[in-house]
């Protein structure tokens, strides 16, 4: 039997939506007009965001858009709301990852594989990763950086943590987000720890499908919670929960709803007090099976204090509300949590750090610090085996991606069109919306006739994606490595993003093929790779074996 | 003989070069920060931009950005400079072609189409699609519009003007782009008429290459000086020159090198006393045979006002002052351009609108007039053959668009793909860089085996584009419809852009198959056409036969 006192002898009715509207987050365009959404299905139009946040809503979740949109997008969304709100992002790897202009890094697997070379030189660019990510953020107007990934990327398919994990092993990984979270902190901004307890092992994505996991809790603390643990340790603002079923510790509900994992495990078993937020409720794990106003609801219970993006705000807020108004659950849930909220507030006001930089000329020394970063390490995390390219005449560039769109890494100049170009090869793209030229068939993998008898540079471009349903297995494109070397006619192997299928197709590379694999996919790592492969670029700055590099920062 | 007095003795070196300097118009990028630009190789940086401003560069040519970023950077590149500068962008259908968020219009010709069936009308929207363009520019900080295209589109293969021109006819083009100029001015920014003496006859890209005609004088006069000399009675800012050889006229020099075009005919024969400013010099058409210096030079002495991206402008500007300092040209000569320049300036000053509009709710509703206005131009221009879709389970979903990158109206998101996929149908689109499934053989056009015996709804995406220089011809897309209706292979068939391809391909279409022609690409024609085709809208708004809808406006 619960003990309870009405809330409404608190709270008015509008009172108590406008205290429980503060605990959500709901999505929003970093651009200013209705017009310029991206991704209108989910982000709210500016009527539904004036709407909402003068009922109470206390976060903001952003997408897309330059940095002077987002700058003026935080400011815009504060002058809508009477409270202090939360203005976040997915900015892991960088603010630019998500908002054009800034700067755009390597994905933390780079530093997790330098951890084995250097422990702590990658403890240090880890540390300086999360100062950049902060910097910049908090430049933008945002006061809460969605990371470190704390996932421990045992599943070397997993196709949603992949190479955004800081590595496979859980001390090394607890190294390098404690690093990371001393630097972002230092800036002013709060950080957030997920997917807890640990969306590393899976190898289905929760954006389409729930994942099941036969973790128990020695499994757990072996692995899993190491990152957490240490990261609580050390003073962590907030946990975000991972849409997975670990059926060995709750058989019934995904740790975003289990009261299971998220109070007796995470609050009362490990001890954390700071801010507890779910995953997105709009993703498929969840969404296909509860409704927004369960979800919420049930996250609520459970003991989430914050709540992500349900699809239909307004009825998530009433079923909470409903709830505390009939003695379901006790009001003093909304308190804790409401003060938790309070408390992350008060350490950002605390900071002497505060607000976005306004002057031009500091903004831009801000972003030209951060491209000397990206471009250390993506110098520092270069592979190659130091064959350059000859005879490429008449060859073919084909590249890889999977998402001819919306991907930030791939456009009309990127260095991988161009400098092939400038040097009269033929540009082919294959992507998922393109005619197909490969057979799903390991012994003849591409298409007879495509491309003649034309030797071929291949530049892939994968790593884990969200929302990529469909892409050809590492044993495909082994394959199609197999074939081209069989016909002699693979001139050059380039692979941008995922260590794992470099790895695997550097072992069946004949030694005499130039190959050169980049963890960054951006411009700047193609500009460097391509460089390379052509020979434009007399220094050699990074081979196999990297030299021990000093690390120096301009400031 | 030419009778001179040295300038020196009315101007220091450095006044020179600051007085000749404000004729020149240097082109940026519309986003603020240098590691934006998508166009590196032609946008200046901002350092070169405030050196070149602080020297006395009157003028920047603008590309890229969304609204927001516009508005900051006109701001910004006025403060870096001492003098009223001009600012102008490519903005003949809408600003919403150049920067994202404003409006983007349907092509003019759908227009002179519309004329066709109700002159009074077409001339309405045109005087309409003035203002929506002058209001917005202004509302975005630009002074000057480079509009309306004055060229008569007689070449229907025409790879650069196309759809760009108001029609094929001299009288219905004089009459639109007039009211086009009357709207335009309305809003208090500068108007330019382009490409003089007309562009409209040449069937090769002057981006690429410079086209050669064999017009004289009196077939000018019949056909592509109507316009310019309509506008010119009733008052216009500025001329844009072309560059094209006219070997008739001048077998020399591209009409913007020709003093025999720009003072003789321009000038004293027509009468022009505005500003004429010469197309982008660092075109191939130019610049492959002319360096910055001697292009810049010979505009300038043939009757050239204002200077537009020179390769080099610092180049440019020293070889006209030292041509000034030596006597080469009368000082005179400078005077008269400077104060051609002064006049519009003043022009603008006089006009009540000035600047751009600074508040929230104005500039939003001005864009929202906008949307409305380029929704009612779709509606009035989509054209039909009134047959709706039918058993297009398993059928594949064919886009052909030339770029795949850069193009403003085909994403992940767009409705050419997301509806279609809605319904379950894969969607594959051919473009310059996809693996090539056509054969250039009129016998047998497209790759065997691919889509196995699959049905097709074909949607082509294509207009005279500007630096595509390879495009299947018509014959080629006649020859794949009539070998996919020999296979029963065609479920449907919508063009979006060219009336010509359309007019073509509708001749040899079976009247049973559903067609549908848009001249508008962008996203709300492509929501428009595929809703129709999949009978989702029950409302029939076009059809081939067009109701004389009224001319109704929300302002």
């Amino acid at each position: 039997m619960i003990l309870w006192s009405s809330p409404l002898t608190l709270y008015t009715r509008s009172e108590l939506i406008n205290k429980v509207a503060e605990l959500f987050i709901v999505r929003a365009s970093g651009y200013g007009l209705d017009s310029l959404r991206k991704y209108p299905q989910w982000e709210l139009s500016n009527n539904e965001l004036t709407r909402l946040l003068a009922k109470g809503v206390g976060g903001v979740i952003l997408y897309g858009g330059t940095i002077l949109d987002i700058k003026n997008r935080t400011q815009q969304l504060k002058s809508w709301s009477h409270k202090q709100i939360l203005l976040c992002a997915d900015v892991e790897e960088g603010v630019g990852q998500r908002f054009e202009g800034a700067t755009w890094l390597v994905p933390p697997m780079a530093l997790g594989l330098r951890f084995l070379k250097s422990a702590q030189e990658a403890i240090a660019f880890a540390e300086r990763y999360g100062e950049v990510v902060g910097e910049q953020a908090r430049s933008c107007g945002l006061n809460w950086v969605l990371a470190p990934v704390c996932d421990i990327n045992t599943n070397p398919e997993n196709p949603v943590i992949n190479m955004r994990a800081w590595g496979d092993d859980p001390h090394s990984v607890a190294q390098l987000v404690c690093a990371f979270n001393k630097g972002l902190s230092s800036q002013g901004v709060l950080s957030c720890a997920k997917h807890f307890p640990g969306h590393g092992d899976t190898s289905c994505d929760s954006h389409l499908l729930l994942p099941i996991l036969e973790h128990d809790f020695s499994r757990l603390e072996e692995i899993e919670l190491v990152p957490f643990k240490a990261l609580i340790k050390q003073g962590l603002n907030s946990v975000m929960t991972a849409h997975l079923l670990l059926q060995k510790i709750d058989n019934k509900f995904p740790a975003t709803l289990s009261e299971k994992i998220l109070s007796n495990l995470l609050r009362k078993r490990i001890g954390f007090n700071g801010l507890i937020v779910t995953d997105a409720l709009v993703m498929k794990a969840i969404s296909q099976k509860y409704s927004s106003s369960e979800a919420a609801l049930m996250a609520f219970k459970a003991g989430a204090d914050l709540i992500m993006m349900p699809e239909n705000p307004d009825e998530a807020i009433n079923a909470i509300v409903n709830s505390l108004s009939n003695g379901s659950i006790p009001i003093e849930r909304l308190h804790q949590s409401l003060e938790r909220r309070q408390n992350e507030i008060m350490k950002l006001n605390e900071c002497k750090l505060h607000g976005p930089s306004d002057s031009f000329k500091s903004s831009s020394k801000i972003f030209e610090e951060g491209y000397k970063f990206s471009d250390q390490l993506i110098n520092l995390s270069i592979q190659t085996n130091n064959i350059k390219l000859k005879d490429f005449k008449g060859a073919v560039n084909l590249i890889r991606v999977d998402k001819i769109f919306s991907n930030p890494f791939l456009n009309e100049f990127s260095p991988a069109l161009s400098i092939p170009r400038s040097f009269g090869l033929d540009n082919i793209i294959s992507h998922n919306m393109a005619p197909d030229i490969f057979n799903n068939d390991l012994n003849s993998p591409l298409k007879t006739n495509i491309f003649g008898d034309k030797k071929i540079i291949l530049q892939l471009f994968m790593r884990g994606n969200p929302f990529v349903e469909k892409i050809y297995s590492k044993d495909f494109w082994i394959s199609v490595i197999k074939y081209l070397q069989s016909e002699s006619r693979l001139l050059a192997l380039l692979v941008y993003g995922s260590f794992y299928v470099w790895e695997s197709l550097f072992d069946v590379l004949d030694s005499s093929i130039p190959a050169l694999y980049s963890p960054g996919q951006m411009s700047l790592a193609q500009k460097k790779a391509l460089e390379y492969l052509f020979n434009e670029n007399s220094s050699n700055e990074f081979s196999l074996t990297i030299s021990n590099s000093e690390v120096e920062f301009t400031n």
